[in-house]
């Protein structure tokens, strides 16, 4: 039999999705399961998007233009100039999800053994993308004591190597829902100038700030148009996660013309999904309005309740529909699948994603979970009763160690 | 500025898309260009495909399993099974288009600097995919003598070294609508098993065959379940190209499994297009009955339009909608290019696929073409017309050198 390749070998598992036979298996004994622990919200889609997709008049689904539709992008560069970004269509490659757009940015940015800084916890996949592209993850640590801001400028600088090429931020955050502020952006911006990197930023949950807050894109500072990559999707956006319409942002032509030579070699983007994306330009405000108060109940909610459970630590994200939690147990990992297989309380559990998948640092985030505040208020407040008996029973709680010594 | 990437400076260019910016400038002249350059048919996607399309009934666009749908899979693997190729959904990763598949199959099985031989002309994006997977093509020569037929065992094995880890073939071909025999897919299953390869089959042509030839898969030949990969796609089949719904089919368990880490990377293949797929397996039999008969007509009108030019050889492809031709010009590149930017007949031209792009080896292919006959009987009529006055007046033309020499 031949051989895998080595980098086959090496490609991580996803974090997130390496539960789901435990989750299935759970499911298949009649249990409830509350899914913490997937970014695929349940939010609708907007109507217009939709019945754009049941409207198709065509009788062939042809490809599109490697870049995507023009009269796509050139809606998107409006979407773009309305929060004041400074877009032109010819700066946008529809992509097939963020996904195809990171790949294209590693591809374009850095060679086989380059290094990319990443504030961890990261979105666990970033992991794999590196390794398909062979590029070095270097991660700098945020800390749950800080709320997961942006690590001091020196814990970046003393990572940069003749090897570095490009710092990688998601903004607001996967899996931290940490929202940077202007003052931490300029501070990116500092870094890159000084030593001529890329700064590529994960942008897809823009829509999602909450408590007034704003959120600055990277396409807002001066000065870095050459250095500056907005990978984005409208997976979230509008609740179009299956669409896998994404796209590659950049006002450095020379870059835009690289990923294109990527583009062009799998031909084109997906054509109903561009159908829907363009449509879903035209979602109402409301939309929006209706949709962040929800995420804002839905925030709070969590935070508050897991806060209050013993020995959980949870800080307040300002952003996206994430937050990443301490819990009182020996191993995250362990607790989570312990959950799916054995746990259940009236024949409900919950699904949470291990936070160790989103740090490169070995034995960082041990006791940590992401939770995606993806399900309805109701579901949420069960979700949390169901954690909350969990820990009280599950034998690795650091809780029930104290009081057994106590005894 | 920081620097593009090496590996994005080596990334080739598409030389079927390289010329799309001249083929707009011609249009924007009010020319009528007859696009025989790209694998675009204009036939027209079954109306069951189109149907379910448009007959959507939720109200969230979820990400799909990353292997895609288990019922798409399972109904896929009935598919294969009425063609006797035994697989089952476990087998099958759906992909977003064949691009990703075959994406995944050189992560999978090669290593950066691995060696995967193809039979040249071939497909110009496997270059791409090659690239950007770090994976060396080694081309071994196909002739337009023998009407590009699988070149000798004893060709083969010159080429392979301790790198080679992979054979890769298209069956039937694009660029060349070769039709591999039973016999030759003995040869190429002797030499697999013999130094432990991978031998990857795209056979995104399969329903298009002509003459009464049947088509062999790979999976028809007995003992290389191990070794064996199919590279699928709906694309041509259903003439869905938008739907960037693809298919990496395989039987080895280790292989599946790794090939999976990269499809949970990028989450799930395209929701819409997998509704169209599914959708699709249940086209009548009459749908590929009618396609078949009218691409046998196509071919017809080209092959034998083309042979009837002064100069022009072409073989008759069994397969596919391609054909490749050798023109008596200088250099096919420049010709196409001319084609575009000068010359029109009537008003109107015809845009051609330069073949050196489907070359590995420098210097060969310079005069040849691809034609893909995805047009209208009528309108290949009319091309084959613009053609033959294109190559009277052409001064690159060898023909016309010939014709002055003797002056």
């Amino acid at each position: 039999m031949p051989f895998i390749s080595n980098r086959g070998n090496k490609m991580p598992e996803s974090p997130i999705r390496k539960l789901v036979p435990y989750a299935e298996a759970a499911k298949k004994k009649g249990r409830k399961v509350f899914h913490l622990n997937i970014g695929q919200p349940d939010i609708e889609t907007p109507e217009v998007a939709l019945k754009a997709i049941k409207n198709i008049d065509f009788n062939v689904v042809e490809y599109s233009h490697s870049a995507g539709n023009e009269s796509y992008r050139k809606g998107l560069s409006e979407y773009y100039n309305k929060l004041d970004l400074n877009i032109t269509h010819n700066d946008i490659i529809i992509t097939t999800g963020g996904s195809e757009a990171l790949l294209f940015a590693f591809n374009t940015c850095l060679n086989e053994g380059d290094e990319v800084i990443i504030p961890e916890p990261f979105y666990a996949n970033y992991n794999g993308f590196a390794t398909t592209s062979g590029v070095n993850v270097i991660p700098v640590t945020s800390s749950i004591e800080t709320g997961f801001g942006l690590p001091e400028i020196s814990e970046f600088e003393k990572l940069i190597t003749p090897k570095t090429k490009a710092i990688l931020i998601c903004n607001p955050g996967n899996p931290t829902g940490y929202l940077y502020s202007k003052e931490e952006l300029e501070i990116l911006k500092n870094i890159v100038l000084k030593h001529n990197l890329f700064l590529i930023a994960d942008e897809v949950y823009r829509e999602f700030c909450y408590d007034g807050k704003k959120h600055y894109s990277i396409f807002n500072l001066e000065g870095i148009e050459e250095n500056a990559i907005v990978i984005d999707s409208i997976s979230k956006r509008y609740s179009m996660c299956g669409a896998r319409i994404g796209a590659f942002v950049c006002k450095n032509k020379q870059v835009v013309a690289t990923a294109m030579k990527y583009a062009q070699a799998r031909l084109s983007p997906p054509t109903f999904g561009q159908i829907a994306g363009e449509a879903a330009l035209k979602t109402p405000t409301s939309y929006f309005e209706n949709v962040v108060k929800e995420y804002i109940q839905r925030r709070n909610i969590i935070v508050e309740g897991l806060n209050a459970i013993e020995g959980v630590k949870c800080p307040t994200p300002g952003g996206a529909f994430y937050a990443v939690a301490e819990l009182p147990v020996d191993d995250a990992d362990k607790f989570c699948q312990w959950l799916l297989e054995e746990f259940e309380y009236n024949n409900q559990t919950v699904m949470l994603a291990p936070a160790a998948g989103f740090y490169a640092t070995k034995g960082l985030g041990t006791k940590e979970v992401r939770v995606a505040y993806v399900l309805n208020q109701e579901a949420l407040k069960e979700a949390l009763v169901c954690l909350k008996k969990a820990l009280e029973v599950y034998q690795g709680s650091t809780i029930q160690k104290k009081a057994e010594m106590k005894l």
